[in-house]
């Protein structure tokens, strides 16, 4: 009988935990306990290269080990292992690979079965600064939040749309019958409308703003841009946008636009399908124009590449390099231009379709100004994302600093409905904190909801209790929590138009915004969170998340059933024992959570309140 | 050989023309040559009453004659004639009834074939007050003609519709897969935009209006009525409504509503699916409810009688006693509270859903007040209309006063489209005089277009010439002319909702404008126009309305061909030959009609001015 065991998230087998920066090393190290050990290789290749047998020299009390330098650059680096032992007088191979949820691996039987472990090796390091390491983000999707104007009026109509004759209508789609949009609807929202809410979002403790698209548009999402250089008139003017940067620059709010690369909108200044830009303006008019070679047309001008085959949005050639100059070359460009008007950061739309060397070329625009962040629109783990066939390598440094954190949302989705076992998820969001460069994990844009999914209270069945928990994984979760606007105010509702109502100013639950309003506070200045090491514990069903930094912790033990339930003497860590370890488990054995609830506890409990509303020390939420 | 003749619009073979009033006598002459004529028989019967033969005992010149007593009540009356001859020693009998097309009849073969002439015997003459039969009429579409607030806000927005963009929107039905409508949708126009615009109106010439439903309702029509009791907060209150009248009365104008008594909208605070009169309000949520008697459930609650199958209007049960005091009893009703804030008169919408008991009631609580006016809704001739299987009456007196004359605006269309030819356009149109009772005649409410129709300029192709044609007609017509809102101002527009654009005030085409207040200027004050018979004239090609009051007379020549044509020696009269015509036939003999172009002449020339826009004396429009 042998005993083989690896498990990367622990230090005794592999060091440094995580992604590892070009040339460092990383010690690996397997455990095995056989009878007669004959060689152990470690079997590592480079993505797309050929694999290398190494033999594990060291060796101390059944570990074998190796020191591995990651010297092919950057990229994803795969590897299992190869135990060779004698059995019955012949050798016998046991493979030893990843198992699928992560952590400790398992034995496999033939190599060409096994699976890989995988470290990431990154570039460089990427520190964002600290108004957006250690900010608190709020989404807004601008026609939906608040319209400035005393008469509520708004602003620049556009022929042939529909306004929503009240703030309380729910947003729905006018569509013919193949589906197409026959008419934009629009509630007025507009920049006026965030400048006089500044107060709000400052009381709430937003220190950050992600502004989904403000160009001139058709739509009232403005994903289908129309002039990259013009505020939409349905917002305001560009007069507005600086007086809005300024404001929230004084109340120390930083803003983030959306930036939408990828394709235009038909009728957009480039392409111009409606004529609204001059008769014989645009791609689709002209064969001439400055804009043709943006686009791929098959049979011009009628037949051309779109966006996912949406004859509305025709796609760009985003490897033509007068685009390129266009939006990220050092002067007159489009990112030029809103830098210089103050804008802090963009959230990349749609990175996926984006070339490597379309971000490397955004992200090099950024980097002549101070302070800017690139983070971008990836849904799955972004470590090892392959789009159109090409291994993204946007979050190894040199293009995106952080992705927005879908993963966060699934998990919390899944734990919170008791679709998943607390092990499961708090297996998958190690793995993901695994993958990631630390700096892009502590970068990423998390959330719990956006103008893209349904909204979370609706997602956790109406549960007030369940958002809270949720609330509380997102802002006790590395990476800067952005709240979906209304999210905080009970906003509801399905898929798209659903999720994009008005905000509810007459209408607000305070019990939401309370438990929204206490995270924040909790989570500002604490360093365990903003900096801490990410683990995580559970039960059969209760699930805890675990920061720790130096001497300090905060621990969230959370009970995601519809019952009572006592923690007995079975948390399981997924990180080593250590006396803090302990020191929690013994805080925590033998309490009660009641359904939903939570129990809060962090090694500042004597000197630290966690809100305005709630008792000092040790919180237990029922 | 034989030779028989019978022709209704002539006084040698009938007389008086048309219609005859209860009691009264009418002599028929049929003419007859023929070598042994035996014997000529009237056979005639009352609709639904058996036939009687008479012999036509008078005999003057070829002509046999009978004067007939119609002493049978009031209703239609149908006779041909039967003509028995001997022919080679037998007595050969001809059959000799209407043709198709009316005026003249012709011979048939077997008496089962014949078909009959009619004669509307009506009850009593329905003199309407001058105001009313000397007016100009102009229907608004009230949601569409102008938004009297300074700022363009809308009043009480609906929750859960539609505002459009801007005024020069098209409008759109917001539909759903199904097909129903999703929600609806509103420009915003309101009675003090009505207050605002009397000037317009004023200078216009217009004299009275009619208002498209008013009541509060869910939708922008209004025809699905929620309080008859209420004017929909979109359009005003009360004090708006009153402050209207008064206002139109202090200018001289007249005003009409739209009766919508068939049905009710289901949100109606009688119905009340939604709930939004109360949550145990409403026949559909209350048995006990005050309005339960009023609808047909056939399994309650959700199944139950609605307009043309369309759920979203629940149908009234007419003969319920209760939904009859509450819309016509003397005191509380409905029509007695309007009627008391001045309301001139009433359009009753689908009259053929309502009973002639209906009718009668309503025509009874307007016989209270002072110079009240009954219109109904009829598409067709309404003479002999049946509907539901039952001849109605509705314009034999005591009832409806005049119809909305629809088929004035088919046989516009198709003589200017050149879809019909002039002679039958004339022969239909003097047959529609015939069958209604004279008064009733005068009494139309005419029009080229509606909000139930394609706009009048878009059938005729966009062509402003044509447009200037039938705006002649409308207004050389016998009846009250009414313009459609905008029909002067050049909207276009297919079927609903197209032809409810709003009004273009910023975008006004002035010469149709022009061509709409010439003809208005020009039928003020003119006798032969206001009170003469109606009678036409043509060739091949041309058109020509001719109206005559004693000694004077108005006559319109008409080219609605695309080229020009001259008027040969051929031009064809209905009426017989008089001084008068001779004159006439002298006046424009040889005179050429460019394309789309008129001759109008009347018999003061001399003395009268047809605009401040046109010559004096004799106008040639090309």
């Amino acid at each position: 009988m042998s005993f083989i065991r690896f498990n990367p998230w622990r230090e005794e087998y592999k060091k440094p935990f995580g992604a590892i920066k070009e040339n460092d090393l990383a010690r690996l190290s397997i455990e095995v306990i056989a009878e007669d050990v004959l060689q152990v290789f470690l079997v590592i290749h480079k993505d797309g290269r050929d694999e290398q047998r190494v033999l594990m020299t060291e060796k101390e009390n059944n570990f074998y080990s190796y020191r591995y330098f990651f010297n092919q650059g950057k990229g994803l680096y795969y590897y299992h292992f190869e135990i060779h032992t004698k059995r019955d007088n012949q050798v016998a191979i046991d493979y030893y690979g990843a198992s699928q949820e992560g952590g400790e691996g398992r034995l496999f039987s033939r190599p060409e079965d096994t699976w890989n472990f995988q470290i990431t090796c990154y570039r460089q390091e990427e520190k964002t600064p600290d108004w957006y390491r250690e900010g608190i983000f709020y989404q807004i999707f601008p026609d939906r939040f608040y319209n400035g104007n005393e008469d509520k009026r708004i602003n620049s109509p556009k022929p042939n749309t529909f306004i929503y004759a009240s703030e309380e209508d729910d947003p729905l789609y006018v569509k013919g019958a193949d589906g197409d949009i026959l008419r934009w609807d629009f509630f007025g929202g507009n920049l006026q409308g965030i400048i006089k809410k500044i107060p709000y979002l400052k009381k709430l403790g937003i220190t950050g703003l992600y502004l989904n698209p403000i160009f001139e548009a058709c739509s009232n999402h403005r994903y289908d841009t129309s002039d990259y250089f013009k505020i939409d008139p349905v917002l305001g003017t560009e007069e507005d946008f600086k007086e809005l940067v300024e404001a929230l620059h004084q109340n120390d709010i930083h803003v983030i636009l959306d930036g939408v690369f990828s394709h235009v909108g038909q009728n957009s200044r480039y392409f111009n399908v409606n004529g609204s830009y001059g008769k014989s303006e645009g791609a689709y008019r002209n064969r001439h124009s400055p804009y043709f070679s943006w686009f791929n047309f098959i049979d011009y001008p009628d037949n051309y590449e779109s966006w996912w085959g949406i004859k509305d949005l025709p796609e760009i050639n985003k490897n033509d390099q007068e685009f390129q100059r266009f939006i990220f070359g050092k002067e007159n460009s489009v990112l030029t231009k809103w830098n210089q008007l103050g804008v802090d950061g963009w959230r990349l739309d749609v990175a996926d379709e984006l070339p490597d060397k379309f971000i490397e070329g955004i992200r090099k625009n950024l980097d002549m100004f101070d302070e800017k962040v690139l983070i971008g629109e990836v849904w799955e783990d972004a470590s090892n994302k392959i789009s159109y066939n090409v291994r993204r390598e946007y979050i190894l440094g040199e293009h995106l600093q952080g992705a927005m954190n879908y993963p966060l949302r699934a998990g919390t989705i899944a734990l919170l409905n008791e679709q998943q076992r607390p092990e499961a998820v708090a297996k998958s969001w190690t793995r993901l904190y695994e993958n990631y460069p630390k700096d892009v994990f502590f970068n990423n844009l998390n959330n719990i909801g956006t103008h893209d999914t349904e909204r979370i209270l609706t997602m956790l069945g109406n549960h007030v209790k369940k958002l809270d928990l949720a609330f509380g994984l997102m802002f006790l979760f590395p990476g800067i929590p952005c709240i979906y606007y209304g999210d905080e105010a009970g906003l509801t509702g399905g898929k798209d138009p659903e999720n994009r109502k008005f905000f509810p100013w007459n209408r607000m639950n305070y019990e939401i915004y309370d438990h929204a309003k206490r995270w924040i506070d909790y989570r500002k200045d604490n360093r365990a969170i903003l900096e801490g090491d990410l683990s995580f514990f559970y039960t059969d069903n209760l699930f805890g998340i675990l920061r720790r930094y130096e001497n300090e912790y905060v621990a969230m033990l959370m009970n995601p059933t519809n019952y009572p339930k006592k923690v007995n003497g079975n948390l399981k860590f997924i990180a080593e024992e250590t006396p803090m370890i302990q020191e929690i488990q013994k805080r925590l054995v033998n309490r009660t959570l009641n359904e939903n609830s939570y129990i809060l506890i962090s090694s500042k409990q004597k000197e630290q309140s966690i809100s305005r509303l709630q008792a000092i020390t040790e919180v237990t939420k029922k």
